[in-house]
């Protein structure tokens, strides 16, 4: 065999070199062929800077880092990134659906944010806690004028979630109310999370309580019902 | 070379063989070589349960859903699992540290827990906000008694967070206060995540402010001070 043996050491070669080069289509599909999933976490209070570029885009334009420098606004606010900017960013990347579910909700970006999405066809749903939606500057009255369905517990507990799906494929959550107060003043944090296990998980959860909180289970006059 | 090309084959499947045993390996190594990191979503209102038998548990006790259910405890309270016994299974997994950022702590179950994690050595430092840390039924009273270091914000705005870190390699983060009102009345979200990443985020988050709520920098009577 002696003398065969580099031809078996090159057939070896080439029998590594093949495996090999299956290898990285090998981890692909392991991965599933994606890129890495977006894995993104916001402090807050967030820098004051200005979002009109974010929020006058043209429908449907994506919204990218470049475009928020580039408006041409001539407010006196800084023009750079912000955690506000990027939670809008994130929202406004939404093209199918977006699902709120907000204690608090009273934030004139994010609200904006919001109309924009649904004049662009997105499908959105809100469900906010009873007692918050018709406080000073709440966002909720808003949304309902423009069309937008909203859905409010009745419960003495709190709806006290604080979390956004956009196009059932990425979830944001974490301690923000949406208020001018908590974005500019607070110590909060929000993960922006491309995550197919934490999205099924809080959609599961939105549709549990889109459905408890369908206003044909609505109470009213409890009081009189009671006595009658 | 024709009569070479069965030993060729046989080369080529060498190789090929010795490629993929190397492969799980390979797979071993680019996984870091561990089980799956832990990833679970708790949501309230949680169901009342009895928690004593995971809060009477022998010091450094592992503590498991085995021993939950076995406590003998006679209460008239379910002795199942729930929202709240596994957030506390989840602190109480503690060896080394706990970083608490909590807006609001006034759970009894929750604060015995931190107690019993101090006794057992474990390093606890909890930040909180001024204007709630002194509200009836607060924690953070006991917890100082105890001899364990707290801190808070002399801010207007809110240290609004509600995370903790478990031995710096596991993250609890939501919308939860730890309040009883909150866990058995409102709907909450929490996220436990084994995520080095998310816990790198959030420890620089918890260092910051420890940093800056360091107590030589307080400020007393800023009024008086600043008419003289």
């Amino acid at each position: 065999m002696k003398p065969l043996s580099w031809q078996v050491a090159a057939a070896v070669a080439v029998g590594l070199a093949l495996a090999l080069e299956t290898l990285p289509q090998v981890l692909r599909w392991l991965w599933g062929g994606r890129r890495r999933p977006r894995r993104e976490v916001l402090f807050f209070p967030s820098q004051v800077t200005c979002t009109e570029a974010l929020l006058q885009q043209a429908p449907r334009a994506e919204p990218s880092a470049s475009t928020t420098s580039s408006a041409g606004c001539l407010c006196s606010l800084p023009h750079g990134e912000s955690a506000l900017s990027r939670l809008l960013r994130a929202l406004l990347a939404a093209r199918v659906s977006l699902e709120l579910c907000l204690f608090a909700f009273s934030s004139p970006q994010l609200g904006r944010a919001v109309q924009l999405l649904h004049q662009r066809g997105v499908r959105v749903r809100v469900v906010t806690d009873c007692d918050y939606m018709a406080l000073n500057g709440s966002q909720i009255g808003l949304l309902r004028k423009a069309g937008i369905q909203v859905r409010h517990d009745q419960d003495l507990g709190y709806m006290h979630h604080k979390f956004a799906i956009v196009d059932k494929k990425v979830l944001i959550t974490g301690s923000l109310n949406w208020t001018t107060q908590a974005i500019q003043n607070n110590r909060e944090n929000v993960l922006i999370m491309e995550d197919e296990e934490y999205v099924r998980l809080f959609l599961e959860e939105f549709e549990r309580i889109w459905e408890e909180f369908n206003p044909t289970k609505y109470t009213f006059f409890p009081q009189e019902k009671k006595s009658q």
